[in-house]
């Protein structure tokens, strides 16, 4: 660990109390419109494809620590730009890459998980605990499966992870939520195990879905709209 | 109904005899390398990014039956050709596609579906089994998760149907089956519901996976690999 790194934390909060309160609280959770792409501690950046939409280009103007997912750094040195870390095993780095940046590389090798994992692992370790993610779709759709369902994952460990993409939004969920966005917006909802799901201010109603596809295209008709249920699930919210 | 739809039949084959006695065969389903892109009666153009590999560029090439979601007949006009059929609710089609196209147009302005599944139901009526789907994934990453779990539902009916990619194939699954593929093939496999999973010839161990991202980034080992288990799943091979 280095110097910049020991200055960060190490990541005690998520065993804090705090983090119990707010993991129990009986109030539904509010999801504030203009909240939704702000407030990050940390961006990573993924192997999939580079984003063109203007909201995940801004999530990397916005923050210092930019992470990038091993290879995903050879395309920002592409751009003229500078991560403030390169995390994974680092098997995909050019070798000017891994010249440029031989001091913000942190190498991970472990085999039993993505290299999305090991970048944002390495952020709630040094106590970053809302994370945006970006180019983590896009090409091989494995991966783009793979690091979409991980958002339940790091949910479980008290960190508040999202994906941004060039469509939209993947927000992970537990229990009643309600969301503030535009009327009209395109809303898909994806289960992870829910019980007795309900909506209001959907279009088409919900139900404890079994399968991905049920829960897509939906519409939001007023300005805010309330997901009722007990459980995990994923809240894509069209651009 | 036209005279050439006429001509195809009717779909009866889904309550055929024959179809029970492949869904009940107690032997392991064996997917030969050479058939995993060949043999379709139809090849479905969905609304996603049009493809650049040149497998399932290929699949349109080979069959006189394509049908395009929609929208995908403004992309099929636009590059000169020309489809079997237009099949969904039509809201997406340009002005010179609807004129173009006025007499392969099936309209179905069902909201209970989407787009994907009235062109796999329409050939599926048509008696035709064997379908490939490209230009499924890309664009918004909602549409992609529900075609490709939809893979599950079309199996459920008998039907057997595979989404093409630019990076791979998802193939649906049920109970024991065996692959040929070269050594060194990236694989995945997404669990829908199985027990007692198991694999031989891949690199790393099977279980009954509770989340997407556990069974990806895994590799054959040999020139056939075999997944065993009781319960549905989708296999993704990397080309």
């Amino acid at each position: 660990m280095d110097e910049i790194d020991e200055r960060i934390g190490n990541g005690s909060f998520l065993i804090s109390s705090e983090m119990e309160e707010i993991e129990h609280c009986p109030y539904p959770k509010f999801y504030p419109f203009e909240e939704i792409g702000e407030g990050f501690d940390a961006v990573v950046v993924g192997g999939g494809d580079f984003p063109s939409h203007p909201l995940p280009l801004q999530l990397i103007g916005e923050t210092e620590r930019v992470v990038c997912c091993d290879g995903a750094a050879n395309e920002f040195l592409a751009r003229g730009l500078c991560p403030w870390r390169v995390v994974g095993d680092c098997d995909s780095l050019s070798a000017k890459a891994r010249q440029e940046f031989s001091d913000i590389i942190r190498r991970n090798p472990d085999q039993e998980t993505n290299d999305q994992t090991k970048a944002v692992t390495y952020l709630a370790e040094k106590g970053m605990r809302r994370i945006a993610i970006i180019a983590a779709t896009g090409r091989r759709e494995d991966h783009t499966l793979g690091n979409i369902s991980l958002l339940i994952e790091y949910m479980r460990q008290g960190l508040d992870v999202r994906i941004y993409t060039d469509y939209g939004v993947f927000v992970p969920c537990r229990d009643t939520c309600v969301f503030e966005c535009p009327t009209g917006t395109a809303v898909s909802i994806f289960s992870f195990g829910t019980h007795g799901m309900q909506a209001e201010g959907l279009r088409y109603p919900l139900r404890d879905f079994t399968s991905w596809w049920q829960g897509t295209l939906n519409t939001t008709e007023t300005p805010t709209f309330t997901i009722r249920c007990k459980g995990e699930y994923l809240v894509y919210l069209n651009y």
